[in-house]
């Protein structure tokens, strides 16, 4: 909330409670992510009133980061508590190249892989840290598919607390030194993330592991709200209002969610107009058990076990997709899922007309985008932003047998005129 | 400066004429990098008046880039006239840990590598391509140790203009690919460095480059002003005033120029109070003709053919290194190098004391860092900025023989307590 408490100098938390997004029971804000009456996840839930004494200009007082967004978040409301590498306030261009190449009227790219260490899980980390040392952990952790532990990491080096990070073992290579080099532990498990996570879940239940937080097991309520910041930063650089279609790659399904949700919250507590949005989802034909689902028309979803080059999203089991489900249906989007050249082909579309280099999981989003718009799914008047939540170094071997220099020639002008440079 | 010019809208430039380092002669705002009377390098000269009449109010009201600094470049007032990417405001990050590690009492790292493309180069290449659209040219080149290549290509992509960039043929891959994929002309020069940079020169005398801008050749004197926004943010991040010592990577010596430049020019037009600075330049083992030249009392640079891993820095002939030599000698500074060994050191020290994981030359700056500290050249309790110009992910191949997985277990938690994680 905006109000400073006067005796402390520190902002109040509007943070109210864990709410059951199935049975809507509620617990104090612990280190819980499941409903001990149903057990389907929790989610923050906030002092409504508390939201609604947010004003726009308190936000644009604030740091050019995601903490200017503090009173809107269940955690680092106080400067000096925040466990963070300061990230977000990612650019949002305007993407006019792609749009003509695509035939959409207004096009935007999220680009967040301007974040300190490359993605949107700098956002989701941050909250869940912070929230973490407030509730007393002494250790940082995750279960990841690489993206998530290259921030752990690093958030750990910054803060100067130990870190343990799990991964599948046949990550990309940069995504496994990336999250090395900051010396903390790193775990390769000798399976896929699915199993990776089912482990964490057991560790979190050790005697050994007590003062460890999982950033997406324990905390993982507090780290879903740190994608809020991704549906309110949009809005404000887009002058506060709403887009009307936004794409979003799916894993567990949660990033689309709470960007839902973020759009949801700004029109509630009356900082944007409430006009109407719809949500779209974008999986990999490899990993692609949400979009199945939606297909089907049934809110069952199936696992399955994840191939393909867009490790990132390879969530074969995916937390929240029956939420990302129930978003897509309410605001009458849509989710599709594309092959592996069709994500080589996005990056590369990606790139050539922003000048963005994106991982395979922006490459699917691309590719979606792409897909969606020649399916006349998508609105080709209607404003768009599509969202890339990762880096293109990071997942370089998607692209490197697809290009590379388009000439080799001896240094002079004589090599340079037979090699054609000359016209 | 900051009149606005009150019929069109837009901010009059600053920039006066190209002024000889050497001589002192003077010429129009043209593509032209070098003096006609004695051969020397020119730089941008600018209306004193009109920086003094720049205002902090007027820079903090610009946007979080490096066009708020438009009032002190040499192009892009107009914020329809810029080519770019938009970088600039990297993190400026307090290091303690590093800090106590080595000894210091305040150490800061500015981190370039947070930058659209990864590294300073995003900073150059938008104030030189905006100069150069002005000037008429229609396509964009550079000759480039592999980042400079990256940020030609991406702002290229960004704008719809045509690209083609010159780098040498042995380039670490993640560089080659980061400038392939935005699909612009990417030529690769059997040859070093230096081979590329006089290839370049000779083409831009050719009528088939008449239209074609290199950003590092043609209109070097736009680009190399583009560094000063280093030294600006610096000031600004510390609340407008100077820090005592600064280190800083030297390929051909500009960038340290420039620093230094922007801090000349904060006290001279009243911007920051008038606080001595020393300047620190680092090189590697494997290319040190600037340090070399410093540690004989020379201002003789004898070229070199560079050798190992930092290859960014890898100029064997650096245009600029009598200008960081005389920066470095007027404000009591020094230089120093590093080995192969000393720069994979370093970006393990910075990525485990701080969370930023640098490319080679960042690795290269703070191994000389610490190196400095150690011989007593840096003084301990003076406040110190060490800048990091770029990302560790392009430099990969640097430390994945020396760091990975600690642990690699099956998925299970037998084999979790097997290999010790349960304590």
């Amino acid at each position: 909330m905006s109000v400073i408490a006067a005796s402390s100098g520190i902002a109040a938390n509007p943070a109210r409670a864990l709410v059951c997004r199935n049975c809507g029971a509620e617990y104090p804000l612990i280190a819980q992510n499941a409903c001990y009456e149903c057990f389907a996840p929790v989610e923050v839930g906030y002092d409504q009133a508390a939201l609604r004494a947010v004003t726009r200009a308190d936000i644009e007082a604030g740091p050019h980061n995601i903490w200017r967004y503090a009173p809107l978040l269940p955690a680092g409301q106080d400067p000096a508590s925040r466990v963070t590498v300061n990230p977000g306030m990612t650019p949002l261009i305007k993407a006019d190249a792609l749009a003509a190449e695509l035939g959409l009227k207004t096009l935007w790219v999220k680009d967040d892989s301007a974040n300190p260490t490359h993605s949107f899980k700098d956002r989701v980390v941050s909250v869940a840290l912070t929230a973490a040392k407030g509730l007393g952990f002494s250790r940082f952790a995750c279960a990841s598919t690489g993206n998530l532990a290259n921030s752990v990491a690093a958030h750990g080096a910054r803060a100067g607390v130990p870190s343990i990070v799990f991964i599948p073992y046949d990550l990309e290579q940069n995504k496994v030194v990336t999250s090395a080099v900051y010396q903390g532990q790193v775990v390769a498990i000798e399976g896929s993330y699915d199993d990776v996570n089912r482990l964490c879940q057991e560790l979190t239940e050790t005697d050994e592991f007590e003062e460890t937080a999982f950033v997406n097991v324990n905390v993982r309520p507090y780290y879903a709200e740190g994608s809020k910041t991704l549906g309110y930063e949009v809005a404000e650089q887009l002058g506060w209002r709403l887009p009307q279609q936004v794409v979003i790659p799916m894993a567990s399904g949660e990033l689309l969610t709470k960007i839902d949700k973020a759009f949801t919250e700004l029109v509630e507590i009356g900082l944007v107009d409430d006009t109407p949005w719809r949500v779209f989802g974008a999986q990999s034909a490899g990993c692609n058990p949400i979009a199945t689902a939606l297909h089907a028309g049934t809110d069952q979803i199936t696992p399955v076990k994840p191939t393909g080059i867009a490790k990132s999203l390879n969530i074969g089991d995916p937390a929240a997709g029956p939420y990302a489900l129930e978003a897509v249906r309410r605001t009458g989007g849509w989710m599709d899922y594309v092959t592996d050249d069709e994500i080589r082909d996005g990056i590369q579309l990606l790139a050539r007309t922003t000048g963005v280099f994106a991982e395979t999981a922006g490459g699917v989003t691309v590719a979606v985008l792409k897909k969606l718009v020649e399916a006349g799914k998508l609105d080709r008047d209607a404003e768009t932003v599509v969202y890339n939540t990762g880096e293109g170094l990071k997942t370089i071997d998607a692209v490197s047998a697809q290009v590379g220099p388009t000439h080799t020639v001896r240094p002079s002008l004589k090599a340079a005129r037979e090699a054609g440079l000359l016209g």
